[in-house]
């Protein structure tokens, strides 16, 4: 491929992109992302510099704690000779939607957008759960409303419908041991906590399991099914890319023959607004309901009588409830540290070709 | 003009200064600074690196919260090749007058200074209102001290007196688009907020509009005086540099034929001390009295019919109260995103004049 | 000595290894140690670049605040050409011990430690008091167990028992006073502070001073005991060096004739486990103990009449309480400044050793 000036062949593809949704991809442009990321890769084991974002400034908003995403993004941007903010709720005026402005709090998405791209080179975004106020959708709304602003691109680092860099690098951990994820049985799959977390990760995993062409298996009890224009989407890509996608409320046929299981936590969807009957939030009765199932573990028993796939979890896992300290520490075919690890390069790749220029 | 080691002419001209006023510079400095910042802005637009700063430190620290402030000193430093630590009072033994020390939670001011001397290049500070007790003029005091003891250069990222580097962005903004101010009609007016905001902004638009010569307008209702010695600094620059200042409490008459208005809520100075008859501070009784000049809003109407004089305002703008959404999002003659881009590209520029060195 | 491809002897010398405890190392690495420390101060003083860990990230996990620590270690890896994450348990899944563990607050700190050496280069943790439920050892613990599934070098910022760096930047201070602290006289003295200090700097003093072959004094009044096997570690290192250990409840005594004095707070650790009685956390009945010995604070009289020795704290003194102000501003023999400014150099020196690389 050609270069540019000594950066290699990525940099600055996508110049000037948003990256709100793997649905605004295709599988192409996830190979691409996978190769970026590899190259990546292979330069930071090797102690090889990638000042490609040399200056550049990547401003990032979590609404929501984090570790994995806010040291990924920190530590990539640095090692592409950029700097990022971390910006909390408490220490700007929180950047809000129109109808949520409280008075000399708040200041208005689209002001925060216009003078930030002002200033820097891309804004990425954490929101979902408390800080969507539980009314699912609202957290991807307020990253649309950054990214309809912003003259920079906009990241999405996690709302309350898709996780995308979370399954960009999921999927790179899958190709790392088995290259080519067409007929391979892939299973999301609800695992039982006591928390309530977003739909974002699983949704987003079904997304790009089907776009790689994977038989996808989604595996929940009843009250837990994925949103309905998610799973069209899921759908549509196992169409267009030969795979096939099914539903099941039965674990452990879900996980019987699987190269893959991705058994996670998501909250019952019935019990927040726009789904609820009432249009309210009703955590205290989701967190009652979802109780029931807390026979959704995953066990090495559970794993061997499956024919040992491999198990993926987004991290950070709750131990003793979606999967006991013995699958997390021990099982042999655990990709739990490298899909962690795979957040860094797939980042890196993404900002590289998004912040990066072609030329100097 | 004669440059030292390929670094442009106003690197290190100011070196080991301080910058905690425009009082304390002329209008010749303050020229000298937008010729700096227009070359670091064209630099940056042209992605043209500017490591004026390598290797260097800024610490800054926030004692009220900030999005345009923060972000513009952060990304102002990593453009320039070094770095700025965010430093929040919950996050340190808070710097501290030394009237005002609390055992175990708080540090001398001099002893903060002094530390901090040993380990980097410059000291920003913030602090006004609860922060510095909404004590006026308490806030200047805590950045004195700092000068005081630092052996480095220290900032003012806006108190309660003054707002420099503010000033100086609005004053390049104007000159953006009026190459000369001499002679024109600079309106600084009071427009209602519910909140309490410090008297730094007007009180620095008054004296850089001044220092520039142009004809100073002051419209409030009463009870919003500015500060006697700021006023009387105010009219003594006036007379230096060819301009006038007149004070109005009728805000149409202010904007009438005005080439610049600054329309900005601050608080009614009488209900705080050093200015309150009993010396107390008396927030309820403040924001009650303000109430009454609800009626002191932009609107489009207004502006259309006192000539379409350009908007300004230093943000974040009470949208609603201060100014309606439709001058912000709409008028075509607003300076609103220009004053917060100009932030980065003056703030860039003081700090390469008192932070870097004419010679390596 | 031998360079590798233009860095200094000791960048990389000890790659890989953590930094934990003084106890773990020997006389001739304290020097090698203070010798990296002084090439890396004339650099910087003399604007010198030491781009020794370019690229490289620290992430730095604060459970207590700080001013010193943080801004050294933070300005430091900017100076060396990386970037330091500043972590603070709210903002992140805090990383915690097995037993202590909270559903969806806490994330395991195997699990952090093994993510995060995918992403950087080095943790470092500081952790004692309440954030370690004021069980003495177990701040400690937890850096331990970092350092058991890290992968890469985890560094001690102080805990319950050590403070490393802060031992080490003292020594240097002396010996940049003294060059030689073989039989001079090093007192390790308590001095009251309302507050409650960890035992972590006059232990970890004692053993620097005992492993320079000092005459170690040791002064406290009853209660105030050091941790018996440490005291064991300091007298080991007074035979192995050629000093001495002697301890008394007389300050006077131990002042008089001593070259340093490095008089200062701790806590009476028979009030905490696993040294009280009940091995319960008996804080108010601590601090209403140690009200008895106020008494015990640094006047300049007592330094005159003890022959004019070194000043020297750690920072922050307690001003009125452990020290008078006339003390730590006009006492002429005080290393206040100095000890402080040292931590920047000697933390540079240790991260250059054990991040860095002898090879590209």
């Amino acid at each position: 491929m050609v270069r540019y000036l000594g950066k290699p062949w990525y940099v600055g593809i996508w110049e000037g992109q948003d990256y709100l949704s793997n649905l605004e991809r295709t599988q192409e442009d996830v190979k691409l992302i996978i190769n970026a990321a590899r190259d990546l890769e292979r330069k930071f084991k090797a102690k090889v510099p990638t000042p490609y974002l040399q200056g550049q400034t990547l401003f990032m908003f979590f609404y929501n704690r984090s570790l994995r995403t806010r040291n990924s993004f920190e530590a990539g941007m640095s090692q592409l000779g950029g700097h990022a903010h971390f910006l909390s709720p408490q220490d700007v005026y929180t950047p809000t939607l129109p109808e949520d402005m409280e008075a000399y709090k708040t200041e208005a998405i689209g002001d925060v957008a216009r003078v930030l791209s002002r200033y820097g080179n891309a804004i990425a975004i954490r929101i979902y759960a408390d800080a969507a106020k539980w009314h699912i959708g609202r957290g991807h709304r307020v990253i649309e409303e950054f990214a309809k602003w912003a003259s920079i691109p906009v990241l999405n680092m996690e709302d309350d419908v898709f996780h995308p860099f979370q399954s960009l690098a999921d999927v790179k951990a899958a190709l790392d041991v088995v290259p080519n994820l067409r007929g391979k049985k892939f299973v999301v799959s609800y695992a039982y906590s006591g928390g309530l977390k977003p739909l974002a990760v699983p949704q987003d995993v079904a997304i790009m399991a089907a776009m790689m062409g994977a038989e996808v298996w989604i595996a929940h009890p009843p009250g837990f099914e994925l949103m309905e224009n998610v799973m069209e989407a899921v759908r549509g890509l196992a169409d267009r890319y030969g795979g096939s996608v099914r539903v099941t409320s039965d674990m452990k046929e879900a996980f019987e023959g699987a190269t893959f299981v991705y058994p996670k936590a998501w909250s019952p969807k019935a019990f927040f607004p726009p789904f609820s009957a009432d249009g309210k939030v009703h955590k205290e009765e989701a967190v009652e309901y979802q109780s029931r199932f807390r026979n959704w573990i995953v066990t090495r028993e559970l794993l061997e009588e499956a024919g040992r796939p491999y198990y993926m979890h987004c991290g950070p896992a709750d131990r003793g409830q979606e999967v006991t300290d013995e699958v997390l520490d021990t099982y042999e075919k655990s990709l739990y540290f490298e899909e962690a690890e795979n957040r860094l390069h797939v980042q890196k790749a993404v900002m590289s070709m998004v912040m990066g220029s072609r030329y100097e």
